[in-house]
């Protein structure tokens, strides 16, 4: 066996510098003005991947790059394992809320601030590490590894969906490990067999050609920040469901032994003590861990209207505007559920108001086999780095991308890491710590050794 | 009789200057970046009325100062008239949707484009310009003269309110005369004789310490804007009418003969011509005048939560904001109603989500009497300047200082101005034109002249 811990004490300052370095591109995918930044990025993870023995290209797409790197050296005798991450991160607003720059990771209490400290540039890295351990210290690796690190997770990863068709060849593994999860808990590794699938879609009412004044018109004209909430609040009924027509006609309830794979989630005192939350938003008659992963939601993720700064406008907005999205669960079609809400909204919409909806590009929800080589494997090395045995999870969340390309070239998937649920990703102050970060590269590493 | 058209023509020039000089400043009251401003643009006033032979002072109040002007050479034995008007101005959001710089006027097509154009620096300026004008041809005034220019009309008048007991003797008056009003429309003048009240306050819902994942966490968390838009969609019942309890119980109905002292308003093909409304926010049984003048309103002014920028972020927000007010009708006082929609909301509030509510002072509505001598002045001038009948208006806003004031000084109201509806204000371009200004300085002078 070789010995990969002291490989990572040895390199432990320039591994650190180098996440920093990786940290510091304000890769955020969704914002025309990082461009620059996220092509950036792109360079360094390729020429990071070719210093370590790799193959590497980037594949141009319709939107951001896809770093693309290989070392077949093992031989066609050997399976292929294909490693899926990305580099780019969310927005990183609202910023006056983060207590350093999310782009100057920042360490405070052992802990590193920054965005994409986690999701997804400090799981990818760790995976990355260990593949670069690997080489140095065997000069060859058991098996063959090819990397996919895409630039458009966090916006929909449209550029690597409708690629997929031209490059599944490339592609092509008998593995998919996906690096960009979390693990059971602080002291207890998982691996992910399932995440949610997602649609997402832009909502507007518009009620006249300006704002208005609103005494003046107050009376005359129909406020769309009032169509908006009277058509928002809609979606729900008194027991927490959504009443879209049809929303829930696909989804399959599962048995009581399929759902006893999965561990039961945390209760309503850890999300009270750990995220402040009081009121719960599931379905009545739902459990929290159901309503988390085998049920699907309809959230509002954004919404303005007006004025809302400081002091006041007594104002009639001249167009309100929402940003709704919803996690999908196995069998549910994002372009049919889309048709479904677009309809709801037309329907339901005050007479008279322009409403304009957007869908952004959705993706299906993926669930793998508890008992393929990769899942043991993963989970093996993880109980072997962490000393506890290895959870199976589901996530609430969504890797857009994952089902098409775990379907496209064929392959076993599993996800894995080191994320926590109190790790703020998505949110200001996003942080992980290093102890983790080792987990994950010794769980990578053991996991390509076992394969 | 004084020769005030030629006087008008041949300090034409000069006006104009001044004018734009006067709408320069970004006298934005509520925010607190504009505090030099606001100073600045008070003493530019009072040194304007100092220049016109008027006693004149800054009166500090907890807020921006008042700018005070009296000329009482008249003598005891002859009426005063106290003017009212502001020099703050709104907000200028959305600042991307003006055409030019609010700050800097600009013509285009005739007209004037900027905040304040109308209100109310355009329409105090001209009254200032009357008095001007009278002085310099008379080199007297046949009444005694007070002006009060105040600096928060745009947030509540807090400073003048509080400060009423303290000044109202200063303020003393026989008639007051609030220059802040609009014409009938654009060939035909109007006085004002009365204003809806006015109550505003701001709402906030946190849901969790800080943003969540709306996928990790959806199904979980209860969305703050999910609780928001179900909470305001519940202010409302499906005929229009108000749901909050007590709502209506002060609202003294018209009698059909009060009723037909005010001219018919405008019938909905204007509203769609004029702003594009198609969608009409009045109770069901109203028509749109009653709406707009005799029944009070309930407006969601502005809301946000999550991210609502470019691109998308799968957020569940911490905390979702909204910003309502009401417009109140005679006999409605705003504290009782204030009262009745925090006990509403704190009623109907998800139970779990932290609910706070910030009310803002708020002003009642008056009414005046439409034969009193300032009523039969204002009327008969506008009438002999425009050459056609003025009408007898009531007012859909609110002018939170008036009803205070006029109880407090005594003294017979009448609102006067030659805004329109289409003008813009309180939103992106503002805009006046000088052949109403000139009607507006020929018409204060003229009344002036009567009383």
């Amino acid at each position: 066996m070789l010995d990969l811990s002291s490989w990572y004490e040895k390199h432990k300052a320039q591994l650190r510098e180098d996440y920093f370095r990786f940290l510091r591109f304000r890769s955020i995918s969704s914002e025309a003005e990082f461009k620059s930044e996220i092509i950036a990025c792109a360079h360094w993870v390729r020429d990071y991947l070719a210093a370590s023995c790799f193959e590497t290209k980037l594949i141009e797409t319709s939107g951001h790059p896809i770093v693309y790197a290989e070392n077949m050296l093992a031989g066609p005798d050997k399976p292929t394992v294909l490693i899926y991450g990305h580099y780019d991160v969310q927005p990183v607003d609202p910023l006056e809320n983060w207590q350093s720059d999310p782009f100057e990771p920042t360490e405070r209490g052992g802990k590193v601030y920054a965005r994409g400290a986690v999701d997804d540039k400090g799981q990818i890295f760790y995976a990355m590490v260990a593949l670069r351990a690997l080489m140095e210290q065997a000069q060859s690796l058991p098996i063959n590894v090819k990397f996919c690190i895409e630039g458009e997770e966090e916006m929909g990863s449209m550029g690597l969906s409708n690629l997929l068709p031209t490059i599944k060849e490339q592609l092509r593994a008998d593995y998919l490990l996906v690096v960009d999860h979390d693990s059971y808990d602080e002291t207890t590794p998982a691996i992910n067999l399932g995440c949610r699938g997602i649609l997402s879609m832009d909502i507007s009412l518009s009620g006249s050609k300006a704002d208005l004044h609103s005494g003046l018109m107050g009376g005359i004209a129909y406020n769309p920040n009032r169509a908006l909430v009277q058509l928002l609040a809609k979606f729900y009924d008194s027991d927490g469901r959504v009443t879209v027509d049809g929303f829930y006609d696909d989804v399959v309830e599962l048995t009581e032994k399929e759902k006893k794979v999965f561990p039961a989630g945390h209760d309503k005192a850890y999300y009270t003590k750990e995220f402040g939350i009081e009121a719960f938003g599931k379905e009545k008659e739902r459990t929290l861990q159901e309503a988390n992963v085998f049920r699907p939601t309809l959230e509002i993720n954004g919404m303005a209207g007006g004025y809302f700064g400081l002091g006041f406008k007594t104002v009639i907005p001249a167009k309100a505007i929402a940003k709704i999205s919803c996690r999908l669960v196995p069998n549910q079609d994002p372009h049919k559920i889309g048709r479904q809400i677009v309809s709801f909204l037309e329907k339901h919409c005050v007479k008279g108001m322009k409403l304009e909806t957007h869908l952004h590009p959705g993706a299906f929800a993926f669930r793998s086999d508890s008992h393929s080589r990769l899942a043991v494997a993963v989970a093996e090395a993880s109980e072997s780095v962490v000393g506890k045995p290895c959870r199976k999870t589901l996530s609430g969340g969504s890797i857009p991308v994952v089902a098409d390309l775990s379907k496209a070239i064929r392959a076993e998937t599993v996800g894995m890491g080191y994320g926590l649920a109190t790790d703020q990703i998505h949110a200001p102050n996003e942080h992980f710590d290093f102890h983790r970060f080792r987990w994950g590269f010794l769980t990578v590493a053991g996991a390509v050794q076992r394969l």
